[in-house]
């Protein structure tokens, strides 16, 4: 307890739960890991109880528990899974912070309605993702983790065969084949889990550096018999392909797609329309009984044509799976690795006891959407 | 082709599907393995929907489809997941074949409506599964495994972390700790699969025999701290224990779940009620957001104190699922291997173009439970 700083700062964190979210952007380990930093935290009352965190687990860390209106009253800075509403945002004081997945990429309207509230925005879908003080923070990789990982339990789960290779008395079966699309942090986490289970894995990205960080994890990479190299761009960069290329790579994929069992496409894209990666051609090549889960399905699209939040089961009798909260459906540990990520922003702004911003620095200057203040140094400066 | 024999017995399958079963005794790959042996095969029409088996997959392989009231009329021998209804058999003809799990240990009544409808029951139940000769044909192990499969993969989708250790830039989670109670055939392939996902694996039996059984699949044996040894039986067998003593090993394995994630219990006995293994002390113990699958819930209870056919959550935020219907979740490979063993009972009572049996025989005289004629050598020796 030596460690105990007087808090000075406080944060706080509203109940997100919906029917589609059971995460929670703070857990109580991280309020004691807060509470040695000088932050003390208040969070709405059941608001961890869908993620398995009771209110009495949150009082034994040192947290306040306390109702929606109590939290918004007392904290200096509130953390968000998402961002708040426009219902909430009227609620805020001015000069509070928001920290959250903003969406400031997609919805410059909504990064202003904060700052036309007073509001200090940090957004951390603005990480600058390359800097290594920057990583314990990357709430976008430790959720994408967590999906990839539900994505292969849950084809398991919907697959009405085994995964691994099994020998029985009454013969061999043989191991599922999985088709990966989208080889980043989800799509790696998909090859590493359903290798686990035993199934014969494959992946594909449009991205050529992944085809590495696939075999890497001893999964093959799609070979899709299609030679792009020739007119690589300047400096041996890959160029643009062109749209009757894009057309031939989406033709092999689809093709190639339907010697397997097993489909799970990852490329989601947070506010923004998600790229096909497998067209209706494809799916209807699938045999009876495959299985497809779509990581990015949303009311936009998702990355597998036709594909809708939830399960259906086309006419040739393939399982689409959309399911876009997967992170979700392993609340606890998301929640917790969540928390970790806002917790490092947050005690990152949190200087001399006070929350503060220093615009020269990378890290300060890439997350401040909303509430930007140049430090009085640099005022006096000028 | 060529081994193609004039099919002199037909075998007939009906649908069996229903709200928790979509498996079929019957699949296209053993249609085609049946020709061979002179066995031709007729289903009726729908039967392997659920288990992603089509009718006309079924008539590529050479199977004719036809209405329920076609296939007992043209059978000689029926094949079942489990066993005819009542009202099936008031439809039977005398001298058919009715092949099954007839339930023959714990339903006398049952043997007796077969025999009084003069049909031949051969009851898969009661394979001598010793016998080399009788693996192929063992519907219980090839049903538990993939129950026990199954298990794993429901409690990793249920279970709110990750089942492996994962190292991420927000900190470490640790593997999840599994308990598998019962190590049998289903048990022991929990067992595997857990690990296959990277939970830490303990089980535990009553017989001591699966402690090697167990280790070698590189799990823990649960270590209850007692020790009955004293006052082995005659000849270094195990004796039966006192109640006391059954009473303290309960309270040990309760108490001993208390630092589990994830607990399975795999001792399912068909017709009858299951041993209770873990107690409501048990479950109380558990942290909340535990899992607990129970392969054996059912109408006359579970191996859980207080589990049901489907979800709960108790109230100390245990998520509790009763389990019974976990083979026919992976209907395609479960009907598949069903549907050899089934196959293989079958083929070994055709002698010389028709069905007979030997009494003389171990197996015949096992599996035979209804409509058991004597050979006629037999006869005449008499």
């Amino acid at each position: 307890m030596a460690e105990q700083k007087e808090a000075t700062v406080t944060f706080g964190v509203l109940n997100e739960t919906s029917d589609t979210e059971s995460r929670v952007a703070l857990t109580p380990d991280i309020v004691i890991r807060l509470g040695r930093n000088g932050v003390s935290c208040i969070i709405e009352s059941g608001a961890g109880n869908a993620a398995e965190y009771t209110d009495e687990d949150y009082k034994a860390a040192g947290a306040t528990v306390a109702s929606r209106d109590e939290v918004i009253n007392a904290a200096d800075a509130l953390g968000f899974i998402d961002r708040p509403s426009a219902q909430t945002i009227a609620k805020l004081k001015a000069g509070q912070w928001v920290i959250g997945m903003l969406g400031s990429f997609t919805d410059a309207a909504y990064v202003e309605s904060l700052a036309n509230a007073g509001l200090v925005g940090v957004a951390i879908e603005k990480l600058p993702r390359q800097l290594s003080s920057a990583q314990s923070m990357d709430e976008m990789t430790s959720q994408n983790s967590v999906m990839g990982y539900k994505a292969a339990i849950t084809a398991a789960n919907a697959y009405g065969s085994f995964l691994p290779m099994m020998t029985t008395a009454a013969g061999t079966i043989r191991p599922a084949k999985a088709l990966v699309l989208g080889a980043g942090i989800a799509g790696l986490q998909t090859i590493g889990t359903l290798k686990r289970l035993g199934a014969v894995v494959t992946a594909y990205d449009v991205r050529p550096a992944s085809k590495g960080e696939v075999e890497s994890l001893g999964a093959k990479f799609l070979d899709l018999g299609l030679d792009f190299s020739k007119g690589q761009g300047e400096g041996g960069y890959a160029r643009a392909l062109t749209a009757e290329e894009q057309a031939q790579q989406q033709a092999a994929v689809d093709e190639k797609a339907s010697g397997f069992d097993i489909v799970i496409t990852t490329a989601k894209v947070p506010g923004r329309k998600p790229p096909v990666l497998l067209t209706k051609a494809g799916v209807d090549g699938l045999h009876r009984g495959a299985v497809i889960v779509d990581c990015a399905a949303s009311d936009l699209g998702g990355n597998v044509e036709g594909s809708t939040v939830g399960e259906q089961v086309t006419e040739g009798g393939v399982k689409l799976i959309g399911a876009p909260y997967l992170a979700s459906g392993v609340a606890t540990t998301a929640s917790n690795l969540l928390s970790r990520n806002v917790a490092d922003v947050l005690t990152h702004f949190v200087r001399d006891g006070k929350l503060g911003m220093d615009l020269t620095e990378e890290l300060d200057n890439a997350l401040v959407v909303a509430g930007r203040v140049e430090s009085e140094e640099k005022k006096e400066e000028k």
